[in-house]
């Protein structure tokens, strides 16, 4: 797949943050031209989608700088240096929502933004929640919800639900309640 | 939901590029402590779920430079300045396929990484595609695919397919698919 290929001549390091780093990168494209990407490297994440032992769904709403806005989503959250996705999963899950469970189930991952961004979310499906121990941590700022399929989906249609993991995830749930009647 | 928002204090920019801006937000948090936010601003994109005549869906295997990576994706680009995305949607479509089609209908709007970027991404359905009179964009180095929601399924579980549009679009066509039987 040669004829797909762009090779690096330069990275140019912009910025590294606390969260991303945005790198541009010199290139030549496959007819030899030159060019330039706009690069953001991301530690990856961690998305769950959690369900409840009445079968609703566990959302959080929180407001998102990047947005300015307040919207509901999956539990989520980046990875820590060193740490496995399993566990990140169970980490954020408990932390945010202070639920646990110990039936935990990867479903897929996936890149959110391949044209500017190597950000990897791994999202797993945790059945059979169980109240955890652990007080919510004080440095997250959400609110918990517990909605059923048809809530996310009427959620999804007037933009309450509006990222792409958390559309994933509903549509993921619908796809087992179909199969199941 | 006052308890959820966050103040911003200033606004430092950090990068300005060809796709994507780069600012770090200094922020008052709702308990009154202060935190960095970095944000990636982009202009938004369009993606399109085309199927053909025979029911197959339409792909364009690409190189992404920021995964370093060949991986098949469902046909989208971002918004050119002042463009709606209608009229987007019909040009990537035609630019990456060479297909067009008069039946374009609106599915949903999503945020691909609301932790850290502004991106937005409007998802479209294409049915009865036509192949179009103009050639293929010069610029743009990709392979077409045709492939039943069979083969589709399979490009995500050995992760040809790689990114959450994608996977959202395949699940989609999956749930019209049950629907339907």
């Amino acid at each position: 797949m040669d004829h797909l290929f762009e090779k690096t001549i330069k990275t140019t390091p912009i910025y590294q943050g606390k969260v991303i780093d945005l790198q541009v990168d010199d290139v030549t494209l496959p007819n030899g031209k030159k060019s330039k990407r706009e690069i953001v490297k991301h530690p990856g994440a961690v998305a769950i989608l959690p369900i409840t032992k009445e079968g609703k769904l566990v959302l959080v709403r929180q407001y998102r700088k990047a947005l300015d806005k307040v919207i509901v989503e999956i539990p989520a959250g980046k990875l820590e240096r060193g740490e496995e996705p399993d566990a990140a999963a169970r980490r954020e899950l408990e932390e945010e929502t202070g639920y646990r469970s110990e039936k935990l189930h990867y479903l897929i991952s996936f890149y959110t933004s391949p044209g500017f961004a190597d950000e990897l979310i791994h999202l797993y499906e945790c059945a059979d929640l169980e109240k955890g121990q652990g007080a919510l941590d004080a440095d997250e700022f959400l609110d918990v919800l517990e909605v059923t399929l048809e809530e996310a989906e009427q959620m999804i249609r007037d933009q309450t639900i509006y990222d792409a993991k958390t559309a994933f995830a509903v549509q993921y749930m619908k796809l087992k309640e179909v199969g199941r009647t």
